[in-house]
Formats: C-alpha cells, sequence, structure tokens
C-alpha cells in the first residue's frame, strides 16, 4: 500500500505517520510507500524497509494536487487546513486553503482515474464546527449542518464534495468530525479551545494554568492517540455499508470541566487541581459555549470505531503517551 | 428599488418578472428598475414606468457577475441553474454552473462591498433535492443535508456559502427550497417529476396522460402562483430573524396521486380521470419514490411564507392562472 498523508507535519499527522510507520501494515496489508506532504518540510518517520518520500507542497496552488495524485497513492490521508481562527480573520485565504485546495485534491483524483481505473480511499479531518447553536444537548447522526464559522462552512461543503465524489465512484471517501482533541500536547496555544488541554497538562508538570470559564460548561473530548486510531481505522474499514453519507460524527468523551478537575485530582492529587487558577474570560467562554456537548455517534461506533469511555482515561492515555510515566 | 433577476428566462423568472412589474413594487418600495439576466435573451415584461434592462450573460463565466453587480441591484433573485439530470449526466458543466457561478455572484458582491458599503438581499432558489433517504415522513427544519445527486450536492453546497457572507455582511441571502411545482403550465416535458403536473394538465385539456407509479406514492407540492409569491415574500421580509439558518422549506401540500386524480374527479368529472392511463415505468418510480413526502415547514411559516392548502386549491390555481377560466 501507499499511504499519502496530507498536512503531515502537523500534530496530527505526524502521530498518524509514526504510528503507521511502527505498524508497517494498514488493514492487514503491508505499506510499501508513505508519501507525507505538507507546506512546511514534514520529518520522515522511522520505517522498516517502506519507501518515504517527503513533499512540500500547497494544496491551495493549482498545479499541487495532479503532481501528488500521479503517483497514485491508494490511501489518503487529507488533513491540510488553516485552523478556525485564521480562516475567519482571512476569508479568502480560508475559502483558498480549506475549500479550493481540497476541491484540487478531489478533481485530480477524478481526472486521473479518467486516465485509467483510479479510485483511492480519502480519509478527510472535518470537524464539529460543521455544527452550530441551536444545538440539541446530544447530537444525533442526523442534525443539519449549519456551520457558525466560514472554518466550519468550508468543513462541511467538502464534506458534501466528498460525499459526491464517493457516490459517483471517482473515489471512497469518509469525513471524520474529530472531537477536540485533550490532552494535547506541547506548549499553551492561543486557540480558545487550548484551556481544555491545558488545564490537565499544566498541573501534571507542575505549572500553574488558567481556566477561563465556569466548571459546568460541557463539551466533547478523544485523545490524540484515539484520532490517529479513528483515521487508520477509516482508512482500514470496508465504507460500502456508510452508502452516501460519507461523514460520521465520532464517539468521545462528554465531560465538564468539573469533571475533568475531578479526574485529574483522582489521577495527580489536590496539588495538582490547587494549580488551576479561575480567571474568567467573557470572549473564551462566548466561543466555547457555543460548541457541541454530546454526540450519539451510533454509526460510526456501529463501525467500530471507538475513543476512551472516561476522562480519567484520557489523562492516562496522555501519561502514557507524552510523559512516558507508565514505563517508570 | 432596482431588482435583479437572473434565470428571468425560465418558468419561474417569467412569472415572477410579470407579478412584480404588475405590482410595481416590493415590500412597499416602488420598483425603479428590472435588469432580467439569463442565458437565452429574457423577454421585458409590461411596466408602467419602471426601466427594463435584458441581458445575456453566464454566471459560469468569471467576468459575467462584477459586470452584472456593477449596477447595484438592491434585491437579487438568482433562480439560474442547470436541471438534476443534466448535472448528473455532465459533471463538470453542473459544478461549473450551480456551483461556480453562484460563487462567482457572491464574490461579485463581496468584492463590490468593498469600494463601498453594499449589502443586497439575495434570494436563492435551493431544491427538495438537498435531501435524501432514509428520510422520516415528516422532515423536520434542522434535518440533515444528505444530497443523493450531484444537483443536490451543488445545491446544499451553495446554501452554505450564502449562509456564510449573510453571517459575515456581504450580502443578506435567504434559500428557499421549493415545493414541486404543480401545476407546471407548458407541454409534457421529460423530467422524472413530469408526470405530477401532467396527470392534472393533460386531462384538463381533454388529453390522455401516462401515471408511471402506483396511486399511493405521496410527495409535497406548491402552484407557481406560490413559488412566486414565495420568492416575492422572500424579497420583502426583515430575515433577521432567521440568525445564521439562512436555509428554508417552504410550506407546500403533501399529496398521493390518489389525492391529486380525486381532486382533478372534483374539479373536472370522471371524465377527465378517464384521460389518465397507468402505465408502471419502474425507472421513474425509483427516482421519485426517494424524495421527500412532507415537511414541518414550522419557520416558514413563523415568517408568513404560504402555499396552497390542498390539492383542491393547487387545481383551482392552475385552472385561474393557466386557463383563464374563472373569468370566462
Amino acid at each position: 500500500m501507499h499511504i499519502m498523508i496530507i498536512g503531515a507535519a502537523g500534530m496530527i499527522g505526524r502521530g498518524l505517520a509514526d504510528r503507521l510507520a511502527q505498524a508497517g501494515e494498514i488493514g492487514g496489508e503491508p505499506i510499501t510507500k508513505f508519501t507525507l506532504v505538507d507546506v512546511v518540510p514534514p520529518a520522515a518517520p522511522d520505517t522498516a524497509g517502506a519507501e518515504v518520500e517527503c513533499i512540500t507542497a500547497d494544496l491551495s496552488e493549482a498545479e499541487a494536487a495532479p503532481r501528488l495524485i500521479k503517483g497514485r497513492p491508494d490511501t489518503i490521508f487529507h488533513l491540510a487546513a488553516i485552523v478556525s481562527s485564521d480562516a475567519e480573520a482571512n476569508f479568502e485565504k480560508g475559502y483558498r486553503i480549506n475549500l479550493d485546495g481540497t476541491r484540487h485534491l478531489f478533481e485530480a483524483i477524478r481526472l486521473e482515474g479518467e486516465i485509467s481505473a483510479y479510485r483511492p480511499r480519502v480519509v478527510f479531518t472535518s470537524s464539529l464546527a460543521v455544527f452550530g447553536q441551536p444545538l440539541p444537548d446530544i447530537i444525533p447522526d442526523d442534525f443539519v449542518l449549519a456551520p457558525l464559522s466560514s472554518y466550519g462552512t468550508q468543513k462541511a461543503i467538502c464534506e458534501l464534495l466528498l460525499a459526491d465524489y464517493s457516490r459517483r465512484g471517482f473515489l471512497d471517501g469518509v469525513a471524520l468530525r474529530l472531537p477536540t482533541i485533550c490532552v494535547r500536547p506541547g506548549k499553551p496555544n492561543k486557540a480558545a479551545s487550548g484551556f481544555y488541554s491545558s488545564i490537565i497538562r499544566e498541573p501534571l508538570a507542575g505549572q500553574e494554568a488558567v481556566l477561563p470559564v465556569a466548571r459546568d460548561l460541557r463539551h466533547w473530548f478523544a485523545s490524540p492517540r484515539s484520532a490517529v486510531g479513528a483515521l487508520i481505522h477509516a482508512g482500514s474499514i470496508d465504507l460500502a455499508s456508510l452508502g452516501a453519507r460519507r461523514s460520521l460524527n465520532l464517539p468521545g468523551v462528554s465531560a465538564t470541566v468539573g469533571d475533568q478537575i475531578e479526574a485529574l485530582r483522582r489521577a495527580a492529587g489536590d496539588a495538582a487541581v490547587d494549580l488551576i487558577r479561575q480567571e474568567e474570560d467573557p470572549a473564551v467562554l462566548e466561543i466555547v459555549s457555543s460548541w457541541p456537548r454530546a454526540f450519539t455517534a451510533e454509526r460510526a461506533s456501529g463501525l467500530g470505531f471507538t475513543a476512551e469511555s472516561s476522562m480519567d482515561e484520557i489523562i492516562r492515555v496522555h501519561i502514557e503517551d507524552e510523559r512516558g510515566e507508565a514505563a517508570e
């Protein structure tokens, strides 16, 4: 199998490349080649024998996609996008990269298939941002797409394109609406969602974290390990049962900030919790309080997608994967 | 008010131009100019004083939209599209006209607004084809967009763009998902939905009609008069209460083919009904049996959109508007 990861330099892209390189196979088929693509040079993972090609390319440039697709990858993970705040601040850039870039990719695949039969698996990372208020407490699989951001609009449009290109037989696509990743490794960032990770990550490292919202705020989470696992699962399974609806709400953990804090207390004691300083920020609250709180995720669960079952498990995964403490 | 109708040569476009020309006003404001646009030369309606400009233009050509928008119409009715069967048979043409054409229009409006303040009302005709099976018996306003055709995909994408451009303040848009028009005036056509009109229209004219499906098939209808009325209403009312969700399922009549036939019998007697010849066509049945059967249409009703209340009324409207018999 020839695997292509577009957006390979990002947090999830790197984790995906590493995990696949380690496994050496996907869906029981040996991986013979990795093509890793990003706008900045992606790092090559350690592979046991598989060829690795690292390419710097920008899908929003119309000539990039046909060049990438000429190599006829069997499975394409398309993770490349600019983030929500960037797409909101820069209208044209958001549509150019998040919409036109993806459309160039799908078109390159379709046109390659006109030369001779070609129908790759395409796993596309979508987002909970395709949903917007008013929202039910638990969002069903057939809930309306009504984004409240340009980023969410671009993701929703790409989902619709993916479904139509799949229905027409040009590619075999699936869009995964990933839960908010928790605990995100690395340093605190400026994303509105950043605190969901930093109130766990920083106290576990003995550092202070700021909590800008009240403890009853509820949201939907999965670990980086689960997110990478979902992508690989989506690249491995038979998608025929999806029919024309190619977008999946993924399983996750519905937890309040209070649930997060109590899980942190069970993992690391009162001293860790005492490092969380509450400092309400109405601007952050306004953004995150409109986000989904829970999903039924029935279709994805039925297809074997899984996530952690509790915030305790999410914290345990973080400690194992990022702090390496399970081995100590 | 300067009114622009794009797709002015079509059945609904002509009816809209005529009705607005007759009224001389929209939402209480006098109409000073009509700009009528289509890929074939649109006919000028009889207006009492208002300027009329007829333009032949194709929105899928990137330079067309900026030229049209330079005239800064206050209200734009965008009805132009290629139909479902054409978009399914001609993939690239469908995306070029139904998606790129609409995007060019929205972009031209946005860029005109960068020169100086400009935020026109945009009324876009969407379609029930944004929905696909499995469907509930009565579709709620917040049901998922899951089209099963390239046409439906293109309409759904344009709805999402319209909502985002409205949210960003570039235009003040609303998308109307029109019910199937019944009774469509004119000659029988090859659309899969054609029989819904011809089993009324032809017998009323003393001609035979073919019914290709069983009598228990249910669907969602409104008259051409209602459709034009909905467009004008959408061009007149305050849309602020819609918030970010700018697409409306319109009110209509949910009726079975049997209901249609019994209404025809009440309007024109057994002799008319005897002109309907049942001749099942599995290809037609397969297409139309997947279509929506009914909608709650709560949001649109709340905003004052209306339709006929029965198939009898739909037939009466057809007799008045197309056969001129109320005046006889």
